[in-house]
């Protein structure tokens, strides 16, 4: 088949044709002139959704909220110049969290660069260590060889933001005139007979297609030394920190898996709210103060007051809460580390062993090995002296974590009422009710700064299906909107973004996307005018240059933002709070709700809280 | 005189003491923790205007708009992560407009990069070849040898910024905790004997007193040889580009010599609307349809229509009109391109010989020559046959350009007539009426895209000095509010901004800086829903994609994000404008005018009143 009017409408379209064969399935697309083969190419496609966005920095972070819902890459087109410069902070977070992303942008041909034209800007090495792996493709010719280069180099974009640690690719595109599909006398044209398909294809389907090797199987000496260490602790933990996207499939644990050895050995499993582990079927209806619940939350309030275990799994990147982070540091104890491609993912420098292993095999593996043993021990119970049988039942260490975590809710729940909440307000129980009160199944993207960790501390595990996405690799607040409505973009369910103030005027470009991109959301807007997260930290006891410099109150009423991309916005107390959102749940559209705060009562409530756990726990401890 | 309660905040203080010995006078802040030595000390400083900023990406371009006004670099601060990213947008401009800048982005220390703890991102080479010089600072010590350091990578840094090419500078600077002010013990503290100022420092003020040459003399032959070709053409031209900064100072054009020389030997000098040469007491207030007339505009109405030019002497960048730039691609001329760093600035690759000298000083001494050859001619007539008595009027060659200038005023006059406008609006209108009615003095900010095209089409050479700026750069329309406000920061001259939709949608969040950094506006806003500028490209005739994806309207309603920033908004019809902009400049405060268009409607007309503009200055011609 041939042809296109000219080589950069062939070229576009070739690009499109294999990335689509490729499984590419959404992309997100910036109007500019020079991307116009790649624009036309993708807006013509069947097979492949296209999100316009106006603001390349608000387009990135949807494409990278998307892949990290789903997984799958989403592409991202750009024109020449500092259009691409926007998809830079956006390109960090999916390169710190394995978010894949294929970054293709347009440019000049080599004879217009560095010229003094407009928008020649040195695009080759834009996003430096950030991406990995980064192409020029050929300027378009008609040629064969080209060609096979332009299908091969696509399939292996592809494959490269996935195929050992997911992240972004960059491929730089130039194009020379006539950009748009117009016919060509000239140099640009293309023959007659050109064929878009070389000879000696051979197959339908891809160019090139594209393996990723299959889960491989894990060292049987890791497993051993795993188990053994788990099995002769007293004081085994399981720690599940933010979950890695869907790409680093089949690598997604299954909580069944993670339930089963947590149960085997006696180890509570602390689960990040970002682990997919917190919620859940797996989590257990009857969370009885006992030693047999399995899955925590909340630890951040409590882990501080209960003895430090003496074996500790990993997996997951580093854990949201920082106590929880210290303690491990603390630990005197054999720390696995599991990652799958063997990256050391620790602030605190805390492993003993780092396992280049996929966390999901390794706990299907040592799943497996529990249960045999346990069935070999209940067929044949006089044979062995099973050691798994007992490890269930630790010296009631399960049932310590089990106690401290009740304590921790009861207090939440105390300081929730709505007595409470009248006279003193604090942010941790809007959290509290977001995840408490969340659809089952639901998306929620958590903004970082306060929200991500109050949510960690405040959100309590649940038997419901839902998912937690946060932007914790670079953990920025730029974005934060854009990322939320992306993720939103790839499933039917529910979807809740919470944000602070700061972070909602940060990205308030990205709330275009609701109605251009199709997506509704719930947001819950905790608005303190300013850097509430700032009252953590020493810097407030210094006034100047504390408020004008680090708190940075602006002042802005949202309801005016609201109203420019045509949402509905409700101011609410924190009491009002759980019935609003509610009802914005059960309606269409997007609600903004939002909740203000001081952002000094709030930290102080936080820190009375606090104080009030630790010392509970402490005293039952004693 | 010691000292600092640890090393961090010593190292801010340090370092922000020696910025400011060393001239500079003002820094954008954005809130973060890292970055706390670096915001203390320059909130804490006397001598440096601090202005903060929420967004990242707002700030950068404020710090460029700034430093384009003034010419002297602005710092600025972030934290570490995305945050610096976030201002490679305005770096990358910066490089390409020759805008001094100075960024410094906190850093974490060695032992925590790289290791799964939040917000370490490789920010070393983060802007790749669009800064000047980048460094990473080393981490605090209390050393006399860092110290000097310091204090030297500081002097180093801020001459960077302007030595040679201006440009934007990047240190990165790691930071230990404790990052505030706070008494430490440990190996973060400070010896109580330590000085900050290091032994043997011989002098007061800066550390290192940096120096920048003088101009340079210019080569004598270079001198002859341009006379030579100008005297000796009989068809000269001077072809004013956008001006760079002032801080390529002394190069910037003393526009007398420019004139001196253009009347010299009776060349018309094109002045693009951001060459400081357009506007200003230079432009003769009888601007006769005559040989007299010097300075032009508009002709990239009806360039095309009048014969090549045989000698152009260039200076400043890329003309904004194609139309020039063709015209001089096209002309069988010796072109002479004065660069005051030698670069090569041109986008059709015309230039015969590029002269590495400042324009300023080129035209300073061919005015002198030319100046002592009218001294000696007319003191004594009878010595010499005189050539530049006579080139003054080189067969009417002024006049061509006299006529086609008044004919294209002429017609657009006729365009701008209420009963035009009412039946045909077009955006051109708002620009003749923006330049033609700004206060004497006024700084003008165009936006790229369509405003300054019909910016130098359409402004009408004045007498009143207005300062027009634009991101000329890499010419892109992300960060213009936030770079027309950096620049009103910098002077007390009404500020006024013209602005599509796409980019006042783009930088949003820039008009937080209205309140936050104290700068009043006016703010012109063409409104036409989405990309007007996709109407000039041939893609128009492809729909679908190119109302989707090119021209992309929004449908935004813009008074909302007014009333966000507690702006005054009007709407007002290209009929009314000229009243409204005329009180709007008159009142404190800022005001967003708002103009609506149909993009293709004015599009047709622009095309329109170019034909009869060409047909008509093509029937003189004959």
């Amino acid at each position: 088949m041939t042809s296109a009017p000219n080589r950069a409408t062939l070229w576009g379209r070739i690009l499109v044709d294999e990335l689509a064969a490729g499984g590419l399935e959404a992309v997100c697309l910036a109007p500019g002139s020079r991307s116009t083969p790649l624009t036309i190419a993708f807006a013509e496609h069947p097979e492949i959704e296209v999100f316009s966005h106006l603001d390349e920095r608000s387009a990135a972070f949807f494409a990278l909220g998307r892949a990290r819902r789903t997984g799958e890459p989403t592409a991202l087109v750009c024109t020449s110049g500092t259009a691409a410069a926007n998809f830079h902070p956006a390109v960090i977070e999916a390169d710190q969290a394995r978010v894949p992303m294929l970054v293709l942008t347009a440019d000049r041909p080599p004879e217009l660069r560095d010229s003094g034209a407009n928008q020649t800007v040195d695009q080759l090495d834009l996003y430096g260590d950030a991406v990995r792996w980064h192409a020029e493709l050929p300027v378009p010719e008609a040629s064969e060889r080209t060609v096979r280069s332009l299908r091969t180099s696509a399939a292996r974009a592809l494959l490269e933001t996935t195929v050992s640690e997911p992240g972004p690719v960059h491929l730089n595109c130039p194009f020379r005139k006539p950009l748009e599909p117009i016919e060509t006398d000239g140099l640009e044209s293309v023959p007659d007979e050109f064929s878009e398909t070389p000879a000696g294809r051979g197959r339908d389907g891809a160019f090139v297609e594209t393996r990723k090797p299959e889960r491989e199987a894990v060292d049987t000496a890791d497993i051993d030394s795993i188990r053994s260490v788990l099995e002769s602790a007293a004081r085994p933990l399981i720690v599940a920190g933010p979950a890695d996207p869907a790409t680093l499939s089949p690598s997604q644990l299954d909580p069944a898996d993670v339930v089963a050895v947590a149960d085997a050995i006696g180890a509570p499993v602390l689960a990040d709210p970002l682990s997919n582990l917190r919620f859940g079927p797996h989590v257990a209806a009857n969370r009885s103060t006992s030693d047999a619940q399995t899955i925590y939350g909340g630890y951040d309030g409590y882990i501080d007051e209960l003895p430090t275990p003496d074996a500790v799994v990993r997996c997951g990147a580093s854990p949201t809460s920082k106590r929880l982070r210290h303690a491990l540091r603390d630990a005197d104890a054999r720390q696995f580390l599991l990652d799958p491609v063997g990256a050391w993912r620790e602030a605190t420098y805390t492993a003993t062993d780092l396992v280049a292993a996929e966390p999901g095999a390794v706990f299907e593996t040592l799943a497996d090995e529990f249960a045999d043993t346990n069935t070999s021990t209940s067929t044949s119970t006089s044979t062995s002296t099973s050691t798994t049988s007992t490890t269930a039942s630790k010296g009631g260490w399960r049932t310590r974590f089990a106690e401290a975590e009740h304590t921790h809710w009861t207090h939440c729940a105390d300081a929730r009422t709505e007595e409470a909440l009248e006279s003193t307000p604090f942010e941790g129980a809007i959290l509290a009710s977001v995840f408490e009160g969340a659809p089952d199944p639901a998306t929620i993207f958590v903004s970082n700064s306060m929200p991500i960790r109050d949510g960690d501390r405040f959100g309590r595990p649940r038997e419901a299906d839902l998912t937690v996405l946060a932007n914790r690799g670079a953990s920025g607040i730029d974005g934060i909107t854009s990322s939320a409505l992306g993720a939103g973009s790839a499933t039917d369910e529910p979807l809740v973004l919470v944000t602070g103030d700061l972070a909602f005027y940060h990205d308030s470009n990205g709330l275009l996307a609701l109605e251009r991109c199709g997506v509704d959301a719930t947001i819950v807007l905790l608005d303190n005018d300013g850097g509430g997260i700032f009252h953590k930290l020493p810097v407030e006891e210094f006034d100047p240059p504390f408020t004008s410099q680090f708190k940075t109150p602006h002042g802005l009423e949202f309801d005016a933002l609201a109203e420019l991309y045509e949402l509905e916005f409700e101011r609410v107390t924190p009491t009002e709070f759980e019935d609003t959102y509610r009802q914005s749940l059960a309606s269409d559209g997007t609600q903004v709700l939002s909740v203000e705060f001081d952002s000094e009562t709030s930290h102080r409530r936080r820190e009375e809280l606090d104080e009030a756990v630790r010392d509970a726990v402490g005293a039952d401890d004693d």
